[in-house]
């Protein structure tokens, strides 16, 4: 479970060799600690004239006690590193009453070569409607694009293509994708970059995906691309976001759920950790762990459903949060495959899950603010060698959240889904190394992910403060090569 | 432009030598060439029961001439390798009365321990109406999955999710992506595998997507999923479908834009090549060779637009095919990009077609039966280091024929876009040795394909037999590994 070549890297020594050598060099990731600011230095924040979020992004980034480097700053001292003239950025970018406005940085004194170094570089492009207004984000990026600190955040919001007023303004914001995954493959350094499509009037539901993707909480998410649709947000403690909240997780007795029960709790959730009777002991040991309840029960039994529902009944009326994690593999080309292990998979990793979701749903047990997680996969998405029942059933996952998502909005209820990419655990650290350390190294942060990146990202979906936020499948596979 | 371990792995000396060290083996793919037939070998079709394109399918398949395998053929003879049992095949494949409709096989005769080959396995999984119905998949491709001629071919049919009548059913019919992308990484030898969406009602508009699907003009295509809408399709002279029409080719004077006006010819088309006046010559050579005109004029420039539509209305009084084919790239990280590179590259891959297919929308020189055609890239869906530029231009052609197909659809003209991948041109012959072998090898066909691959799936969009084809976005890439 442990990357002893990024602990090498991480060495004086080893950093030594991996410079001279060109090797793959980690970066240390900056994840959540209880405390921890949001994120470290400064953060830039700019607009296309006519963007719609700079100022909601503004106060919520005030309130949030981040402070805003102001324009001036950047682009004061000798020129920016590139050579590039920033001819037309002030009047691109919005001008000085909105600046103004902002936060003065502590790194204000900046008149060297470089502009003082970011946390975070944030861009409003919902004021670009058309192709050639996309120049506005070179203009940000370029004299920023090497003034971030280490982990370091890029975000730039949009209008999602299908909300757009017209062609040419979706054809814009379609485009902004490409320049995010180029982004996040180019800046390096731990550097993560996304692009989130905010619905018109969704601008208030916008704050737990801004917290989210400036904290180490999204560390090895990156090239993601999310979207929001208008809903009323309580208030939140962001704090403790799920106290008070009733959280299923199954396959909870090790490796990602054990670590997703640990976060929700963390997070203030009372947890219900479910797993099959073979796992009860390491299954106690994580429900005691978080101070939650065990529950034994195989899923794809006929009664499943009905006997969960009924234990969740009795015991706490509802359930406010269903991740959806166990899974199983079972691994063989399609020709030499077991028809057993064809249902086993498709069974476990979907319709069990279908069925759960169901009998819960008829019995009114998921209350309105309710949240369904599933887990996909990079390979649900791309198809993998020796994993067509996998591979199916992920890509089924995926059909879920998106078929489900209006039926449940109906409700107050949101459904997403994760889908990891190479993440550290008991199953990864039995490839045989030489495949491990390609799985491991073909992302843009050159590492695998941790179970706790996958939970932070669960218990982002799981918050109150994501109200709107449904139908989305995130990967957290730190910008994966894979694809499709 | 010559893959030279790919010659050498298809000699004797060669081939023995990649099998020794387990090298990549990348296989001579089926390409097509005028007079031959769509698929050698017989083609075994199945339904799940209730599906509605399994009639459809047959009947036309027999009229293009094609043998169809009984189902009998399959399962007779000793036990099918892998050992699985053919439990429930029977049932779940529909039965014996729509067996009997189809023509029988030349390879009858098979009783052995293997099926007999074939050319292709096409599955109508659209009576598929929830999760744990994908089993019939299972029961359809496990006998048959090492039964399959090199460069064979697997189609599944479903309906779009989005048009699915109930969740369920929609989330089994996305499952049907995770199966064949992983059919495509796992059957090899030059097979390729795709998804066809086809609407409730465009049963009647899957001919030129079975026929481009089926034949070798389709060799570099794979791990795609394709969407086709109700639509009324003329009668096609498949020998050659573009008779009487006239393209127009941007970027045509080389690459893989000549070899778009060579295919665009022979299969019947007037051939309007257009390229800047420094690319003269080499025009010249390509107009003359496929005996069309040729245009010089820089797309860019403020009057482009309305000069080449009135080239157009004059010479032609229309124009069926617009293939935006012209693209650049300049390179640099984001940092230490020359913001004219921004801008040229902009404008060139994104703005300046904007600005053409209004000017010709708008001055009616596009008829009802028209055909425009993007050409995206994988940068544009997958981001790539140093082409924040062409990554965002090309990630806009995308939002370009998203956006626009609704709106084209009321005039009866289709939008689709092609996205390449490692296509053997001048530009990736430039590319250091290292990098290109990599690039080429990472895809499920082991070798970068030829720019005729591209040309052949932009002539299928361009056939007036796509009238139901709109919308799509389509990788010609081999299923390269590189996605999003």
């Amino acid at each position: 479970m442990s990357d002893r070549y990024a602990s090498f890297a991480h060495t004086g020594a080893g950093r030594a060799l991996v410079r001279r050598l060109g090797l793959p060099d980690p970066p240390r990731l900056r994840r959540y600690r209880p405390g921890d600011p949001l994120i470290h230095g400064p953060v830039r924040l700019d607009a296309a004239p006519g963007g719609r979020l700079r100022e909601p992004l503004a106060t919520l980034l005030a309130t949030a006690g981040i402070e805003l480097s102001t324009e001036a700053q950047m682009t004061s001292g000798a020129p920016v590193p590139g050579g590039a003239p920033m001819s037309g950025g002030a009047e691109l970018t919005g001008g000085a009453d909105v600046a103004t406005g902002l936060g003065v940085s502590a790194h204000g004194e900046a008149t060297g070569a470089r502009p003082a170094p970011h946390g975070a570089l944030l861009y409003d492009a919902t004021g670009i409607t058309e192709s050639t207004g996309l120049r506005a984000l070179f203009d940000f990026f370029h004299p920023l694009a090497r003034a971030l600190h280490p982990s370091g955040r890029v975000i730039v919001f949009g209008t999602p293509p299908e909300s757009c007023a017209s062609h040419r303004e979706a054809t814009a914001q379609r485009a902004l994708e490409g320049l995010i995954r180029s982004i996040g493959k180019e800046f390096g350094r731990g550097t993560t970059a996304q692009l989130v499509y905010v619905a018109p009037s969704a601008e208030r539901a916008v704050e737990s995906t801004l917290r989210f993707l400036l904290s180490g909480r999204s560390a090895y998410v990156s090239g993601q691309v999310v979207r929001i649709t208008p809903a009323d947000v309580p208030e939140v403690d962001w704090a403790r976001p799920l106290d008070g909240r009733i959280a299923l997780v199954t396959g909870a007795a090790r490796g990602i759920g054990a670590q997703v029960a640990e976060v929700l709790a963390a997070d203030g959730a009372q947890v219900v950790a479910l797993d099959v009777p073979a796992a009860g002991d390491a299954l106690a040991e994580v429900a005691n762990g978080v101070g939650g309840t065990a529950v034994q029960l195989d899923l794809t039994a006929q009664d499943a459903p009905v006997r969960l529902a009924e234990h969740l009944a009795d015991r706490h009326d509802r359930v406010d949060i269903v991740v959806h994690n166990a899974g199983i593999t079972r691994d063989k080309t399609l020709g030499r495959m077991n028809p057993d292990w064809w249902d086993q998979v498709l069974e476990v990793n979907l319709s069990s899950q279908e069925r759960i979701n169901e009998v819960l749903l008829d019995r009114g047990l998921i209350p309105h603010g309710g949240r369904l997680i599933g887990v996909s996969s990079i390979a649900g998405i791309a198809g993998n060698r020796g994993q067509t029942n996998y591979a199916t059933s992920k890509a089924g996952v995926i059909g879920l959240v998106h078929s489900m998502a209006p039926l449940l909005a109906q409700r107050g209820i949101t459904i997403n889904a994760v889908a990891p990419g190479f993440i550290e655990t008991r199953l990864t650290a039995r490839i045989p190394l030489v495949l491990r350390e390609v799985g491991r190294r073909m992302n843009s942060l050159a590492q695998g992910g941790l179970p706790v990146d996958v939970a932070q990202t669960i218990a982002w979906f799981a918050s109150p403060g994501s109200a709107g936020i449904t139908g989305n499948v995130v990967r957290v596979c730190g910008q994966n090569v894979l694809g499709a």
